[in-house]
């Protein structure tokens, strides 16, 4: 039983690898008769397109979405929405050599393992391109999301040791692309880029951190006992590529609080005093703003000589020249808000399925 | 469209509220003929009770399970295994106090405002109490798992600001149940044990770390590119009241690394010098040692006295006297094993789902 | 992968073998915050309960629903409802020469091979008996559909060659219960009874059809491609006891129609002229009524001698002496109705789930 | 929450509009490392494609399929398959004059309710166009079942009252496709065609009967007690576009049987001596032949008058001259066989998923 799609009501089933024809998705569950702005959808693409800054892969991809079906006149028919990615910059050649072999800390090894066959090419379907299906699928949510006052964003808070001080709700929303590195601080982006360019002068890579938050959920959205909507989005999230942790609201942080600190005592109309809670009570969502983090690890490719093997169980050497990214982590900012927007806009529809008349 | 059944293939529904009649579950698609050790699933049960310690909660509660179908002397059918454990000691009076006021913190707001209506005894549906079902069906699953050689273990590895310095593979399995605290090193679990006797006495409470770790576990589980097994347990452990976090392998601490230091070299027959990757390969497990930590905020009832609401959005005083834990991690060590149980075992028939012949 | 589990948002799980402990239900997605009528439950199911007159089985079972957890002061809670039936008459030492031989027509040969291991008593889980639960989950279902306008009636309309010759919309639904073959037609029904209790002598049995209606649907319910309310309803039949068809609306006789004599002229307002579509049209309701007939089998246990095969493939003679209906129709009424109420609300609450707003 | 995906583990998502620019399909699940003849997979496609004779309508649709991703150098991943079929002959104008117009028995006025919003063009999402997505990934089934011993044939054996006397086990598969009205036995297929052929010229439509079985299936493929293998395949057919009914083996003529003469007595070895149960006993293949009938109504475009209503709930006067088939029946014949192919080949990996080793 495979694992492709993600949601319950309006949910994404993902395909393509990395270097075929095509990747592309399909949204079943969109509510019918929703203008749906395509421009809107073809920028978050570009958000995470490779090429687009000093500090990303060379590697330089169109990135157009075409849809297939499920949008008319403009509209949502609530059929599914088929749509594609077509693969351009094929460059397959430069994986002719990796055909046989292992990349270290990459899905090559467990591929193969598991299915037998791989497309090696550029990672094949374990390729990070696959997430550019979901930013497509994330953004048509987040403008149905738009709709009913929900807003997501999510920008770098850390680069390696180099860390933003600034609180989720200290920050300004409209800073965050004004940096190639996605962080809404100047002066902490300009140590992040610095930082990131010396590496890829290195040839090494580097890992990060995403913050992101919600805010306008409504109370209510989250389904205990296990599809607490906390649950889902620490699912969403340890299925983008690369991704090694995730805490809501005060996580880790809040192992060494007692008790006393760490209550959110409730104030009238049902605002909360503090918000350690990160929005989310017993897996309901409280009314308060949803945020959390994100660990992104160094990526694993890198052009520094590594010991693997190849398929022959061989031990060799392996040093990897295609372009690639010295960081991932401010291209994967999209990327975690449409995750987020996929949980949120499943979430709401849940809830209204529970409701009679 | 709620959400109180966990797995794809090894299904556990789970029901009932705190101070109902009882509580239970439904496993369905548990393989058939295959032996069960009931006095086993009783003692991990009764490694989750109240009333086990000192350090625990004061609230007796027999917790004796009651299976009512799918095992037929002795063997599971193959049909649905349903089970019960009845709520013995029901001093819903305690609670009469807090039937219109929120406990911050807690799941009364939420619950109340989606659904309209609550059973406000002791939390009802959102008492942890419901995670004793899990344990049940969790060990059901860790007998199966042992029969194809998977062994899993957690242990506590922090108390508020006292850490367990050793690693994963460090401990002794059979030291984690020598101290009440669940902490396999005998001086690190006696100051953690002070320190929640000590909180108990202020009327306080403590957060804590859970490290889990499973062993044997064949390269190829789990399902790209949403249903990750890493990303199934992040979903499982976040599903347990409390919870903040979750972080595989090197998890948060991966971002202050780089990707020549943190990628796992791979040596003859497919073992990693290095584990950093947690077991875990894009989303497949590698044959490696899986392992997370699971961060526990400090449980939200208190005895001190907090602001909060009523239901008629008045500003009251609330000050619990119910019998309660300062510290619920050492109770939560079976849980986190029990729900990494499920996640494993539902992946290794997913694989199998994909085979012909 | 099981399959004790139906619905998608108003979800029955289903347990227990016909001579275990009980049998019983959990529903999860029940809307929150409604009063259910626990009394009329037990009729519905005293409706199908053995023993209930001269023509069904001997056997007899209480049948007392006990409701464990998600109703909380007669209303819902929102959370799961679980509920058990006790089996009290447990001859199983009639079953006991039946241990190691396979009935014919029944599902001992399938089931021991599927699983490897059975619980041979009265069928075990293979027991028609299991369709109680879906009686008590699709009263609620019906009580709640009841809110919103919708009314489910089903009747004999056939056994054996006997057939009533009314149709749908022209018999008295006061009158299904009057006849203990539960066929709302005086005359019809003494001719029907007369020929079970000549075929209860025989040590034989009949077949027969139930006609299902319901009104009051929306228009809008059903959900394309694949879950078209027909399909759904096609389902929930043939996954009753001894069903071996399903037609809607004109059905089988729709063959030897023209298009011009079936098709269903739309008259203004949206009614439509005749109703050959039985109320469905391109998978989803029109708001005419619903209406369709399932065929029922002669059941297979018999008194008469029969040739099968033991566990050890030896040929032997069978002579069945366990208690048992002759002809399961009638109680097979209030089944009928269960399952559409199920599967109507289901999609009723799918219906729901589309909407932003 | 939609409907347009199919099974469990080997899951049919399907996609797009009559006249948009294409439709298609994912297939998720799909066994890895697997050969897939695609010249097949076409030849499949073109028996169901429109224009293929003169019984069927004078659409052209070249209907050639494009594998997007899922398949390298021949083989399936195990990653999604998806797939798209252009539409080519995008009469549009035709439809312009329908798109205000309801057609009697068609999707239109249940479509433009439920959604708010259609695609009135050649019926959109509800055309029958959509089947041919089903054809592509049922061949791909057929394909993988063929490896293990399964083989499904299907043709028509009614035609209006014109009826194919002989049954499953007579008929010889080989001439299904030597008639272009699918009847394998000359002189009825001449009358058939014949009649089909009148009916054309009197611009009115016909049912048919399709019959069809599945030789090879072991023994204990379907999922009591509500998967069931038989409920499946009748969701199947009746998530067929113009499909009324369903009958497994005895089917609606059972009804009139008595239990002794419709029971299957088991010989050794397990193979009963006659079939009226159609290979299916308890919900669980038994090893026998499974076979059953399917209801196609007359298809509802036909060039006579018909009144209807507009968007406007005016009475109108409807007379279509789009190009249309006076029957579907011949074209539905691969549908059907890949229909059941799905439901097969699911049960077959779902009933992989419940072995341990």
């Amino acid at each position: 039983m495979a694992g492709n799609s993600f949601g319950n009501i309006f949910k994404l089933t993902s395909f393509g690898e990395s270097h075929g024809t095509a990747i592309g998705g399909v949204i079943d569950g969109c509510p019918s008769n929703i203008e749906i702005d395509l421009t809107k959808v073809q920028l978050q693409l570009d958000r995470r397109k490779p090429g687009q800054s000093s500090i990303t892969t060379d590697r330089k991809e169109d990135d157009k979405v075409e849809f297939i079906s499920g949008i008319f006149e403009g509209k949502t028919l609530g059929t599914p929405i088929a749509f594609i990615i077509k693969n351009k910059d094929q460059k397959s050649d430069d994986y002719n050599k990796l055909k046989d072999v292992f990349r270290p800390s990459h899905a090559d090894f467990t591929y193969q393992n598991k299915f037998g066959i791989r497309d090696h090419r550029g990672g094949g379907r374990s390729s990070a391109r696959e997430t550019a299906v979901r930013v497509v699928a994330g953004e048509i949510a987040q403008q149905i999301l738009s709709k009913i006052g929900i807003s997501i964003h999510a920008y770098v808070s850390k680069i390696n040791t180099i860390e933003l001080t600034k609180s989720y709700d200290e920050i300004d929303v409209n800073l965050i692309d004004s940096t190639i590195v996605r962080c809404p601080d100047d002066s902490t982006a300009k140590k992040m880029i610095a930082l990131i360019e010396q590496t890829k002068l290195e040839g090494d890579s580097l890992g990060g951190k995403i913050t992101c938050f919600a805010k306008g959920v409504p109370v209510g959205l989250g389904e205990p006992v296990f599809d607490r909507i906390n649950a889902d989005l620490a699912k969403a999230m340890l299925s983008i590529n690369a991704v090694k942790g995730f805490e809501l609201g005060s996580g880790f942080d809040s192992i060494s609080m007692k008790g006393s600190e760490h209550n959110d005592e409730i104030l009238s109309g049902g605002k909360t005093k503090t918000n350690f809670s990160g929005g989310i009570q017993g897996g309901i969502s409280n009314g308060e703003v949803i945020y959390f983090n994100v660990a992104f690890k160094p990526v694993a490719t890198i052009k520094k000589s590594q010991n693997t093997i190849n398929q022959d169980n061989e031990q060799v050497k392996i040093e990897v020249d295609g372009r690639h990214d010295p960081c991932v982590v401010p291209r994967a900012v999209p990327i975690v808000e449409a995750m987020t927007a996929l949980v949120i806009l499943d979430h709401y529809l849940r809830n209204q399925s529970s409701r009679i008349g």
